[in-house]
């Protein structure tokens, strides 16, 4: 099965005639990138919500380093760290007890290497660093947020699954997990292990809600839970005083503190969501979980009808769950879609040839007969990969 | 010279009375912390500003993780690139033309640890970890910030006046200095050196601004440029591109770029001073440096009256040089006073007995008889640390 470049074009070109029916901002024969994750599919709601989440700022507002000189996490807003507590106790998918600790963070990926920082500094002063493994597929930035700055505390120990050092580990459980949308829990389970949660995606727009989180150390991101990634905020729930501290330390050392614009603007958005949810009722409009459901559901939909008719690529099953928050059985819906090919080519560079961008498996831990596909941007480019993928099947079957 | 913590109490009751005698927000027995330099003394002009500096932010605006694709430094807000150049052609401290490339960052604090990654990853990928060094005193954050994660790309050499190794390194040259506000060069100036400029203090209202810096890498920091610190935002300007894309790498592994609510809140107070320097005449409000650098002379005045009354310590002396901004000759008047005790105490202890925190010379490298104290407070408490530096005076002759 080799596809010619010339064909690729020609069966994106064939895509441009159907495409130019409905008219599109997105010229039809650029290149689609659906390599990173760029939330911008929620977009329109929060457009429809008028000035209900603006925020005003003077310029002589918010100039101190400081947010709340008495709180271990000083540079965290009260209104934020309110709005994420609310918010949580609304949905019902993490533990928030007043004796949890919340840091705020330049997206979750600096709250990521906090926590790391946090754990291996601790208690291993001068022994060797920190082995940080994940199972695979892992999410693909984990190794090398571990390993660019060379850190004599912590390194990169590659897939859980085949991990058999002796001691200390820090272990990531990314669930649901990015890449697949599986729900995952710790592999390793030794003495010796600590565990780092990343929450990303457990919202209701994604997963069923089927239970409150209550890990050591929960990461979430502002980008994921409501699509403003341009913000650059993620928080983490933690238990321990200890890890707190040195998270906050770790925050000081790399950037003291974290935008107050940006915190303040999530606080709002938060807000009006939490509220929003509590007032849903049947003369209500949908929710933000709820439009957000609804649309990844259709999407989810319509890609499976279109990766079973081209027959060229398979997607993970998952099963149907009790959401607690929609009260009701739902279909998982993941924030990406892991797409392999069945015959085992390289299935990123495939879906190069059609001019479509993903992240390859082998970035992920696995084979390259995997690949990740963001399922959270804009409807054109959602429906114009849709196109492409169909046009696929067309394209090979003289050479399939 | 004993001062019991019983006398400072007295000392400070005493500065109580006669604070009372004009209402203040702050107690006047409290304590004053002017150990960081939170400069929240320019809060009242911004605020005289009115809505000239405001920003309104929709809910469905900077949503992306992207700012500019087509962009080196992907993550800048065009108008923020747009107004930092315009902000230094107009203030004429640093060279901006189009071959140089500007890179945003989470405070110029996240910006100084890009460069370390940029300079380190380049050249030696498995040598030993590159020496970075700055001229003692240096700022206090460097050699922390340089080893909390015992990186083994770069390691923290100490002070540059006392390093004698071979081979490649980098120098931190801060002009002016942080601690002591003296203008600086390089001064290791070897084969295989580095420099890092860090110029967040050169601005008319510290220093005469004298000329264009023109350096490889420049780092600004908008907390001191405008006294904006809660918002996090500081730029690097660099003329070597494969710096530039290594520090752009840096930025995407730590934080995946940098909050658009403070960029462009940041684009927009920068080009309202630019514009305000370019249409001030006689008939016009003072613009902000113009503004900042009378407040500033004011208070090193205030200070300098103060030190030369009680006798106990003893302050820099600056020349005096023409600024080409302000076009006529100007006195500096650094963002921190660098304190130092006559007879050798150790300066930062007697301070906290007069319930005075500042950040005591070790941490910048040097001798406990000096310390570093913020003039960017604000106004009350600026005052009251006058008011109890004089009182030391009183209180000490006893003893002394």
């Amino acid at each position: 099965m080799v596809v010619g470049i010339e064909k690729a074009v020609s069966a994106a070109n064939s895509v441009v005639s159907s495409a130019k029916k409905t008219p599109t901002a997105i010229p039809s024969d650029c290149v689609i990138n659906l390599a990173r994750g760029d939330p911008t599919m929620y977009q329109p709601y929060w457009r429809r919500m008028g000035d209900k989440c603006t925020v005003v700022i003077s310029g002589h507002d918010l100039m101190s380093y400081f947010s709340d000189p008495g709180n271990l996490c000083w540079f965290l807003m009260p209104e934020l760290d309110d709005a994420i507590r609310r918010l949580h106790r609304v949905v019902g998918n993490a533990v928030v007890d007043d004796d949890r600790y919340v840091v705020v963070g330049t997206g979750s990926t600096q709250l990521f290497q906090a926590v790391l920082y946090a754990l291996s500094s601790q208690d291993n002063p001068d022994t060797e660093p920190l082995s940080v493994v994940a199972a695979a597929p892992f999410y693909s930035s984990y190794p090398e947020e571990t390993e660019f700055l060379r850190s004599g505390l912590y390194k990169w120990a590659g897939d859980a699954y085949a991990f058999d050092k002796d001691g200390a580990y820090v272990e990531c459980v990314t669930s649901p997990n990015n890449p697949d949308g599986t729900i995952r829990e710790a592999v390793v389970n030794r003495e010796g292990g600590k565990l780092i949660h990343d929450l990303a995606y457990y919202w209701p727009q994604y997963t069923a809600i089927t239970g409150k989180a209550d890990n050591d150390i929960m990461l979430f991101t502002f980008s994921k839970a409501t699509g403003h990634a341009g913000s650059r905020i993620g928080w983490a729930i933690v238990k321990d005083k200890e890890v707190a501290i040195k998270m906050v330390k770790y925050m000081e050392l790399s950037s003291i503190g974290v935008s107050k614009e940006s915190q303040l603007r999530a606080a709002k958005i938060l807000e009006v969501i939490a509220e929003d949810c509590v007032n849903s009722g049947p003369e209500k409009e949908e929710n933000f979980f709820e439009y957000g459901h609804r649309l990844m559901s259709e999407r989810w939909e319509k890609l499976r009808e279109v990766v079973k008719r081209n027959g060229v690529f398979s997607l993970p099953k998952y099963p149907r769950d009790f959401c607690n928050f929609k009260g009701k059985d739902t279909d998982p819906s993941p924030a990406f879609a892991w797409l392999k090919t069945k015959d085992g080519l390289n299935c990123d560079n495939l879906l190069r040839e059609f001019k479509i961008v993903t992240r390859g498996g082998t970035n992920f831990g696995v084979d390259s007969d995997y690949t990740r596909i963001s399922m959270l941007s804009v409807d054109e480019e959602f429906n114009l990969f849709l196109e492409r993928l169909a046009a696929i099947k067309g394209t090979m079957n003289g050479n399939y």
